[in-house]
């Protein structure tokens, strides 16, 4: 089986290096030849558009920066849909909008081409360690067919439902992510104001109800001043940006979502947005 | 040594029964005699006022509603302060506001009565199982004098500062909890609207970046519609009010509390006030 891998980014270029660590042979392209020269040492073949690595693949895997780049590399000229062939199985993961997700699927369907949304959760160090959560949308044939491809970069790999769910998916986790972050950081704030020690503080509060992944590893962060990413600003704005839309095309209310992509964007204007997401906590001291 | 118990609701009544089982002699008050029955029957010697409690004993613990109440027990007729003897430690659990906790500190030093703010957390199930976290203000002579009596009702037990510090600690906890409700809320009411399986959602964003106590333990309530308290939601609003209260005194924003205590206001208003604070769900439905 020939993996067609597109963007190699820090989490694409850790996913596609365990799919040749488990053996798979790969095509490749990403915006940024040199990127890609890791790989092609390794023995990755490099081509020149998306569409000839869909051309030349049988399962195709893009993982590029925002929706704007996955429209350019499904639809743009040279784009993936157009070249992929009969039978052959799409996976986007870049985290992206859950409408264009359910777009993929329709227009490679109508070419007999099967497609997959599966974004991820775990970072960078997840990438690298082949421990992402993959939270994937589609058919469940096509996700059962690819099920070894996910197993080489994840272990918590769920089909949530039909096109477009993976995302809607993601969405959720960074939902939660995002007034949890406002939370976390008017905690450890508060307890600096107040004349506390913050880090014997988390000794307190870190393992009961207040406890959160974000209290427990990006509080400390905050505390020493740590701002590097991590997960940058600019996507985690991305990302809430999605959710939000698509919270207000299905009439709900998401006044904490709200809350903090308006406080992340102050802070992605104030100079932040390659900081990490703990870079919040600016805005508090 | 004998302990002078005043407050026997859920959690006092708990932590009051665990006291007991290590071997303590205690004195009980609490404002509804019927609930002090089942303690006297196993041995524990009722008296009339919060004072007369204190007259007989050598550690006093509170463990009352609201600060109006803690203001009652200690500084009200037949109070505590009045009526302890010196060289008694006086502890309230009572979650409550660290400017009272300094007050009673003081006023009891003058007549060289030691104090020290303790509330805890871990709930109705921490207190019966004895794994509170317990985060104490005060001096660290009167904290390690009593440090025994901690552990037989919690395994967390941390001395965060000087008087004042135990509350300023819980409001951390509170702080931290506010906003991420908000967060879990949000995007299990997604998850629903996308039309996704929440509960296979939570499979997926459960233990990475997104993971913390209310989404692992709350969130499928919500999911259940199962609204039982729990933490109520009155105490909640007390809890972020002294929350608010202090922050604004210390000049901070707190733009997440804020949200959060409109909102469970507006919950308790529609009269959810004596549900669990994963009622806060039906706010996003």
């Amino acid at each position: 089986m020939k993996i067609g891998f597109i963007g190699l980014g820090v989490m694409g270029k850790s996913i596609a290096s365990n799919l040749m660590k488990a053996g798979y042979s790969l095509n490749i392209y990403t915006r940024t030849k040199s990127k890609a020269a890791e790989l092609t040492a390794k023995g990755a073949v490099w081509m020149n558009t998306a569409g000839q690595v869909a051309a030349a693949s049988d399962v195709i895997i893009s993982m590029v920066g925002y929706p704007k780049d996955v429209e350019e590399v499904y639809f743009g000229e040279n784009g993936i849909v157009d070249h992929a062939q009969e039978g052959s199985v799409l996976i986007d993961m870049t985290t992206s909008s859950p409408l264009l997700a359910q777009k993929i699927y329709e227009q490679a369907k109508a070419r007999n081409i099967s497609a997959l949304d599966a974004p991820v959760s775990g970072g960078d160090v997840g990438a690298r360690e082949a421990r992402l959560s993959i939270m994937a949308g589609g058919d469940p044939e096509a996700f059962e067919r690819v099920k070894p491809v996910f197993e080489t970069m994840g272990k918590n790999i769920v089909l949530q439902g039909e096109a477009g769910a993976g995302q809607y998916t993601k969405m959720c986790n960074q939902i939660a992510i995002a007034a949890n972050m406002i939370g976390v950081c008017e905690a450890v704030a508060y307890a600096q104001k107040a004349g506390l020690d913050p880090g014997t503080v988390l000794k307190s509060i870190g393992s009961g109800a207040a406890g959160s992944w974000s209290l427990s590893n990006l509080a400390p962060r905050m505390i020493a001043g740590d701002f590097a990413p991590g997960f940058y600003v600019k996507h985690f704005i991305k990302d809430m940006t999605i959710a939000l839309d698509t919270a207000q095309k299905m009439g709900m209310m998401t006044p904490g979502l709200e809350l903090a992509k308006t406080l992340y964007e102050k802070l992605a204007a104030d100079g932040a947005e390659d900081d990490g997401t703990q870079a919040l906590f600016k805005l508090f001291v």
